[in-house]
């Protein structure tokens, strides 16, 4: 097991009716907050009106950004870095998905730089202070709820980068299933397939010894995969959304990567697609994954072999390795296609003559991944193995 | 799944070394600390020395309290708060295993408190502010290095009893399995029974849909499971005992159980075991845990044959659930047994004339447990299956 240090400071409110306390929660860090959210869905779900009445009764101002987009842009985090710093806000909070906390998250470091937030994701600054924010949670898919990540698309270069500190984990996220009620099916899938993806970056490594992290892992993906069913079929099924929003949750707050090397080649590897083509995020991992853990399952075949034995329960007669972890990518790849998703480059409308542009973007910062170093040749490679 | 909040907020520094850097982490809370320890074990491994140097160089001036016994005691809490209070001192730095961190957790809370510490334990008083706490931990057992409970024992009138506060998380500890490399073997066997302990707390629940936490569960207890043989075998496998105090962390820092309905009923009736007969903690668990286990399976077969399959790996051809149920119990009183624990009260020189004292002691502040809610008759009767 590596040397690591972990804290996921995050109070997570779990359960039904937690938005209510809302305005008495924010009331502990501030009165002049910046309410962040997406295109308006929080409006037809009454949300929003939950939300601004406990603001109200707590007697907190608060100035609204909607408008943030999947794939959330550099430029309205910048807006919303303008608007904190002119009102002298002093608290963040995010009400949406994974893509409304990304943005709040850049604004929360934004507003404490003199310089440019991008430089944050570009690697030329490191966050060095932010603003406390929260979140309502109303997708489960990034994990970005307890996270220190947070990822933006610049809209003017289409580059998707991404930057992580601990300042800007949210200091309470409140996570209440029902919200998932009125998610439409590609985005039910696409959640699910993010966080799964979450934990294989973390899952597939060559560190030896981190048997704690591997049971951890296998653990939360059989629960990912028992209840995703569940949610695909009945849209308001508490207690399989439960599950899920949990495991969402659990997936990416850090915890299930301790004492490990993680990849994140794939990530960044499916960045690039989302960014220039617009396909949402859990697709393009979907397309992804499988791909990459064709062209790199050669490098550790115990470790694929386990996957495919203690998630998906396979077996193999003859006990051989490379047989049981070929089964185990071909079993995601089917999971993948059972939850409605893309698993080809093609289906997702993506041309061969762009792989190239596109493995450049993947590979702007240089080579990406750990379990094998990706430069922009390999991501090519891993392209072509999904548009088979 | 219920409803639940979940903040863990202790910052885990783990691996080789950690304890070279104590006196730069203390430095960013205090510099006039109480340094508290138990029997002087650290004198010998060297790790006072090394913790001495460093608070040294970082200028912080420490006042030392050894002396903690194994089920700590609140006259040393009491003379600690003493001191605090006298010498104005504002953070507590634990060095050793859970009595000492659980010592310390008294000394945190009883210095900000006019009235007496054992008011806490009692139910007389709630824990309203404490001073901040960190800890060096060299038993993995108790996992109260990033748990918000403490238990102390009176030593006037022998109760042993807890309380818990998210204001006596520690606000780091330092976890390098080196330090775990001088245990003699009875202290290993209890702490692994400790942290499995923990577990079954939490898992053995009537609560439905709760998967994840389940998973969860199964996954560390496998892992406990699979190194402790290793470390029984090999005092200074690093790699296993890695496994083992990580384990020992998460099985009580409360992530394990959010979701469901807790028990601690084993833990209440075991707690006069070490008051009244000093029998270590961890021994004390192996010998109440299986008797209460068959005392209660009936209630919901269910949840143990789950127990016997996925944790132990067991089949029954004829998918008997209570047969499978009662050889989960069986496998688990044998794991002890091949540890070198006592799994009988006799093992451990209790007389069966003690028992309605000691059940009296167990049931002190009102029945205990959920799972089944257990009066001191019960308690007579699980000491009774325990010393069978």
């Amino acid at each position: 097991m590596n040397n690591f240090e972990f804290c996921s400071s995050t109070k997570i409110i779990f359960g039904k009716g937690g938005q209510s306390k809302i305005g008495e929660l924010v009331k502990e860090f501030s009165s002049n907050i910046l309410f962040h959210y997406g295109g308006g869905s929080i409006k037809k779900s009454g949300l929003y009106d939950e939300v601004v009445k406990s603001l109200k009764e707590a007697g907190i101002k608060y100035t609204e950004l909607g408008g943030v987009q999947p794939n959330p842009r550099l430029s309205l985090a910048r807006e919303g870095v303008k608007i904190v710093k002119e009102k002298g806000i002093d608290f963040i909070l995010a009400v949406g998905g994974g893509s409304v906390i990304d943005s709040s998250k850049a604004i929360a470091a934004g507003a404490k730089y003199e310089g440019d937030v991008w430089d944050f994701y570009i690697g030329k600054a490191k966050i060095q202070e932010a603003l406390p924010l929260a979140t309502i949670l109303t997708i489960p898919a990034a994990g970005s709820e307890s996270s220190p990540n947070t990822v933006l698309t610049n809209d003017e270069n289409l580059l998707k980068l991404g930057t992580a500190s601990p300042l800007v984990r949210p200091k309470f996220s409140i996570l209440n299933p029902e919200f998932c009620f009125t998610l439409p099916p590609e985005q039910r899938a696409n959640g699910i397939c993010d966080m799964m993806a979450h934990i294989f970056e973390r899952y597939f490594t060559h560190t030896k010894n981190s048997e704690v992290a591997d049971k951890l892992c296998e653990g939360v993906l059989k629960a990912i995969i028992n209840n995703a069913p569940k949610v695909m079929k009945k849209a308001d099924d508490y207690d399989a959304w439960a599950e899920i929003m949990w495991a969402g949750s659990l997936a990416h707050n850090g915890l299930l990567g301790m004492g490990r090397q993680e990849d994140w080649g794939s990530h960044r590897s499916a960045h690039p697609l989302s960014a220039v083509y617009g396909i949402a995020h859990g697709a393009s991992l979907a397309i992804v994954f499988p791909a990459w853990m064709k062209y790199v399952y050669k490098l550790n075949i115990g470790i694929f072999a386990q996957y495919a034995v203690s998630v998906w329960g396979l077996s193999d007669p003859i006990r051989d390795e490379e047989s049981l972890a070929v089964k185990g990518i071909e079993v995601t790849e089917k999971f993948f296609k059972s939850l409605g998703l893309p698993t080809r480059l093609y289906e997702a409308g993506v041309k061969e003559s762009d792989f190239e542009d596109l493995s450049k973007k993947a590979t702007a910062l240089g080579d990406i991944g750990f379990f094998k170093k990706l430069s922009a040749k390999d991501v090519i490679e891993i392209y072509k193995i999904a548009n088979k």
